[in-house]
């Protein structure tokens, strides 16, 4: 097989768009060794795999595959140290389902890749339903998330959509919605504990839930400070709960 | 007052090396109005603030302050889009105390300064009363731990030294050593409850705790996970636990 050597081949410039959110409508990028397994094992559709010229072998048997420099290696990958391989998948189709039922996590309005990332892998471990995310949160096939969730998508569905929509669909579902609050104005979440079903709303990293979700909400929680510190970071608060809920 | 506009100012030289841990033996540097806030509230030492001229009439009062440039500030501060001001502060001299009872959070070396310090924050919001962190975790100091501290090494007590001489410490303060597992093989958290007084420890991102801890344990337990995430982020870890045994 050929290696790519040039940074001006049309497949390497295809997959560096893919870095970008405007170009990612129809694929997207993963690095490294644990998310291909993971990828491979949901099933996902590898578009295109490129690997160093040493790795080849692992990835025998595997479709589409490219060998590419260590250099071209290093453009792509957004990785400090890429293991030295990256896969073009498919983006997922998720239609809401017409009947939803179980625990699920919504993130309203969450910036910050690394946050977005490790509450979806935290839902993952403690055995939520599935992710909605309001369309102003971080976009979930932004390689940092990717890091993050360490595979947590190809696990539990995640629907993205505006928050007005996606308030109204839980209604319609019956799901109540639990929203966590900053403001000790609101039930403790140690004396609480909600049914089986219920959409947990974690809130953007400065600001918390909207006006507009405190509104929509059944029932409001915050976790009760001890100590001196003035907030917990939102991924904490939402592993603190999540584990509590269950 | 004179605005220092040179990167060879021999102050600016001096705060630079800050940067770096090896120089940081009597000082440290802090970045931004939170932690300039919450340095002055807990009494810390200014040694030097440097700050830019449109913001002269905020530290008014405070001592040893210097107008720099944008440039030298951009040059002297971590944060891409810098505050506006920096200070050194004198080390805090943290002599372990001849007697220890209480709720103690035991980092044995944890490595991610995002992870070190929002562990200590969470602590501090769990309303624990100390830390420990082993000689090869993250230096409290760096600017990155600083940053997800938000100032909880302000409120709390932190003391740093080989994994060692802490266990024989907290033998020698009847302290009993609970340390967190990844492996199913020990108490689930939700079985468990600690008295009041307790070092928990954390373990390594990658290794989790030494067969050393393991060992000396008074106590092992484990979070046990629901879905299909391999584990948990540590300080997701950290906060669940913290949380459940306050």
């Amino acid at each position: 097989m050929d290696i790519i050597r040039s940074k001006a081949n049309n497949l390497v410039k295809q997959i560096k768009k893919l870095q970008q959110k405007k170009y990612r409508t129809s694929s997207y990028l993963i690095e490294g060794w644990h998310l291909l397994e993971e990828a491979g094992a949901a099933g996902a559709t590898f578009e295109h795999i490129l690997v160093l010229e040493e790795y080849a072998e692992r990835v025998a048997g595997l479709p589409n595959v490219s060998l590419v420099t260590p250099d071209i290696m290093r453009d792509l990958a957004d990785s400090k140290s890429p293991q030295g391989v990256l896969a073009q998948l498919a983006l997922p189709r998720q239609d809401l389902p017409t009947s939803l039922t179980g625990k699920f996590l919504v993130l309203e309005d969450v910036q910050d890749p690394g946050n977005v990332g490790t509450m979806i892998r935290t839902a993952d471990a403690a055995g939520f339903d599935g992710i909605f995310l309001t369309d102003k949160s971080a976009d979930i096939y932004n390689i940092k998330v990717l890091r993050s969730m360490q595979g947590s998508h190809f696990h539990l569905p995640i629907y993205r959509l505006p928050v007005e929509e996606l308030v109204r669909y839980l209604q319609a579902q019956g799901l109540p919605i639990l929203a966590t609050t900053l403001s000790s104005q609101s039930v403790d979440y140690k004396d609480f504990q909600p049914g089986p079903s219920f959409a947990m709303v974690m809130g953007n990293e400065g600001q918390g839930i909207s006006a507009y979700m405190e509104e929509v909400a059944d029932q409001l929680v915050h976790i009760s400070m001890q100590g001196h510190a003035e907030s917990l970071n939102v991924a904490i608060a939402a592993g603190i709960l999540m584990f509590s809920f269950i």
